[in-house]
């Protein structure tokens, strides 16, 4: 397997003029996939499109405009739909000839619709001009916990003599989330009420939530499923992973304190889940795939052996950690009307995951559980081994005792009403062109 | 709020001659909801239907043969629909007025249908013709643990000192499940394989389910759903609820305990879920309905004051209780190859559970969390206060200490392969038509 071809070559450029600046997250060698809408056409379908610089690739009407004809008629059809859904369900070999075909449409040398300015102007329409979609019915979401890291500091706040559970270096500890609520980014947040109680308090309240919290992670949405009773193997699951995009699984800590004992986070989590809108595809990646972090299983450090159903077998299930650099950016309402710039809390890599995203997939399906197209498996908060690579605020501020200072004066143990949360995620590697996530945005509304 | 109407006189019978057996689940005061399909036209669209006595009423059929001219057109059209999400969203009048038709229809004093003897015999259809499908497409499927004598027991096995958790008594505990592995009655569930560690071993293992268990809960439909941001009252819920069914909610024990903390059970239970495929209105359980079990909150015993949001306000949302009969058979493979008739193994009552159906939605919107028409949410197991009454195999064998005697001879700790569980679900009250659930059934299939 190689994991470079063309549409990587880092010398590729865009009649597109705007995927070759410089600073675009959407180079030609990007290509992530999304849903939107004209804002002027509110009431049409959705469309799939491709982000292109600051524009995107209208891919339904592409295939209106005949512009897939060497396509696979059933991957056509999938890509005029109004979600990825059925594309998803298609598996590498289809998200491979498309995502060929588009590079070759969008390339600087390729005149067949750079030279239709009718067309290209049909096709090609600015971000700013689109409302973003969820890019996938989700079936089901699922919320994994695979930062080392993230897993022992917050297991260190609350059970200080026993910060990681028995079973956590042995599978990808996840549960249920829900997913009703996950909503794109830019959709406000309203602070969650919900039953808390004091550590000093006799009985629980309900109220508004007092501590509320994001936490950076990535998502991934699964391709062809399994029927329910199989399991998937390492090598399955490299091949039925779409793409990444990223998540912020809002949290109210306070309500999570309270409720979570026996049976896990609920209404902690299942007021919003934000989703960045372009989905950034396996291929888009391969020049940032790397191995998982080093364990040492020789038996002298506390790295135990991994069970054979969770091993890489080969070179692309190995190569299932990226490289992605992970940034999170407040706002205060008063930044924002001062036109101060977002101030970054946190920068981590994804790298720095314990598990892997095929291993997360692999142990979801080995009961037998039935994975479908467009199923949203998210990795816990992304945490890294230094203070500045934390990526949530309880281990950022460690519980509120050390808060952030934001450039407006104002302090963070929490998020407050009017705070904006960005993510923001991007890859670089030699030899290879930088690639972007876009952004996963958020301001907090008042509880009522 | 009158909880009887017409269609609840116990004296109405029907002009479908199985409806008035007096050992028939589905009366004419029943007419729970499902969706089905013809065997013998296993290609056409699936269609809902209302079961009454051994038959199936087609209510596709009937909107069809313009049998509904006096029901809203939306309404009409959603029962014509092939799941019964549209027919949820349209809330408690459109419910009401449907039932009202059908149970006019099918009534032994009404001629219209009874002497159209072509069109009867298109429209009724005999129950062993009919595959029977999920009922809807459940976008989110959430599963409680409000039986105290369950929360109780089992709490007390593996928390010896501190079985229920402090705030147990103060919300419904609840977590998200698993929507994709939501099978129908009837369909074989494969004996999972997970990660399980043993007691006095080093380390973990992969490998088939060794304690394989059912769990007796009772599940129902969510109708008209909140937006993002809002909550619900109990008021509402009362309102917003459709109906209920059998839920067995297949538990992995070794897998569960293992994998459980700290985020709650997630392998242990998403292999499968069976629900029964007859959806029991809350109309036709009106005459079933009672308070939850009575607290004494004068500050004299351990129930603790209730929080205002999770308070009945009126008659409807108090009476949100349902006295349900709950009874689990098992079959081995030997019993059913010889004839002996399934074994009871447990009878327990809904009526039982300490939260009600009402609190459990409430609870769950209580953060703004949205629900939408045909999300399931489920009870946990139905334990009472008695051995006899313990929903699940955990309990009812206490852990595999107290084995269960089979009728041909063998015992059971937990399941074993062949095995088949059958869930029973009745009502009964004074001066009420008695009414069944069906069934809901599962045979164990050996790990692979």
């Amino acid at each position: 397997m190689t994991f470079t071809d063309h549409t990587h070559d880092p010398n590729l450029s865009s009649w597109v003029e705007s995927a070759n600046d410089p600073a675009t997250e959407f180079p030609i060698q990007n290509l992530p996939f999304g849903v939107f809408r004209r804002k002027d056409q509110p009431d049409t379908p959705p469309r799939i499109g491709v982000a292109i610089g600051d524009q995107i690739f209208d891919l339904g009407g592409a295939v209106e405009a005949n512009l897939f004809e060497e396509i696979d008629p059933e991957v056509r059809c999938a890509l005029a739909a109004t979600t990825l859904n059925d594309f998803l369900s298609r598996g590498r070999d289809a998200w491979k000839s498309v995502r060929t075909r588009i590079s070759q449409l969008l390339a600087a040398d390729h005149a067949e619709l750079r030279d239709n300015s009718g067309l290209s102007e049909d096709l090609i329409i600015p971000q700013s001009d689109a409302e973003m979609l969820l890019p996938a019915e989700v079936g089901d979401y699922t919320d994994f916990y695979c930062s080392l890291h993230h897993a022992t500091n917050v297991g260190s706040m609350f059970r200080p003599d026993n910060p990681l559970m028995p079973n956590w270096k042995h599978l990808p500890v996840g549960y249920h989330g829900r997913a009703s609520s996950l909503i794109i980014d830019g959709t406000p947040v309203k602070r969650p009420m919900g039953q808390t109680k004091a550590d000093d308090g006799d009985l629980p309240a309900f109220g508004a939530c007092k501590l509320l919290d994001y936490e950076y992670e990535v998502g991934f949405f699964v391709g062809p499923g399994n029927p329910i009773g199989t399991r998937l193997s390492m090598k399955d699951a490299a091949e039925r992973i779409f793409g990444l995009c990223l998540v912020n699984d809002w949290s109210a800590r306070d309500i999570q304190k309270w409720e979570y004992q026996p049976l896990g986070p609920f209404n902690a989590k299942n007021f919003a889940t934000t989703l960045s809108p372009w989905v950034v595809t396996l291929e888009a990646l391969a020049p940032f795939r790397v191995d998982g972090p080093p364990r040492d299983t020789s038996g002298g450090s506390d790295d135990p052996p991994m069970l054979e159903y969770l091993k890489p077998n080969d070179e692309a299930s190995r190569k299932l950690g990226i490289n992605l650099t992970c940034e999170v950016y407040i706002t205060s309402e008063h930044m924002r009307a001062e036109g101060i710039a977002p101030h970054m809390v946190s920068r981590g890599s994804f790298a720095d995951m314990y598990w892997t995203i095929g291993q997360m997939l692999v142990h979801h399906a080995s009961t037998g559980c039935n994975m479908r197209p467009g199923d949203l498996l998210a990795s816990g908060t992304v945490s890294g081994p230094t203070e500045e690579a934390r990526g949530c605020l309880l281990e950022r501020t460690w519980r509120g005792q050390n808060p952030i200072q934001l450039p407006d004066g104002s302090e963070r143990r929490f998020l407050k009403d009017g705070d904006e949360v960005i993510l923001r995620g991007y890859c670089e590697a030699q030899g290879a062109k930088r690639i972007g996530f876009g952004e996963c945005r958020g301001v907090i509304q008042p509880a009522e």
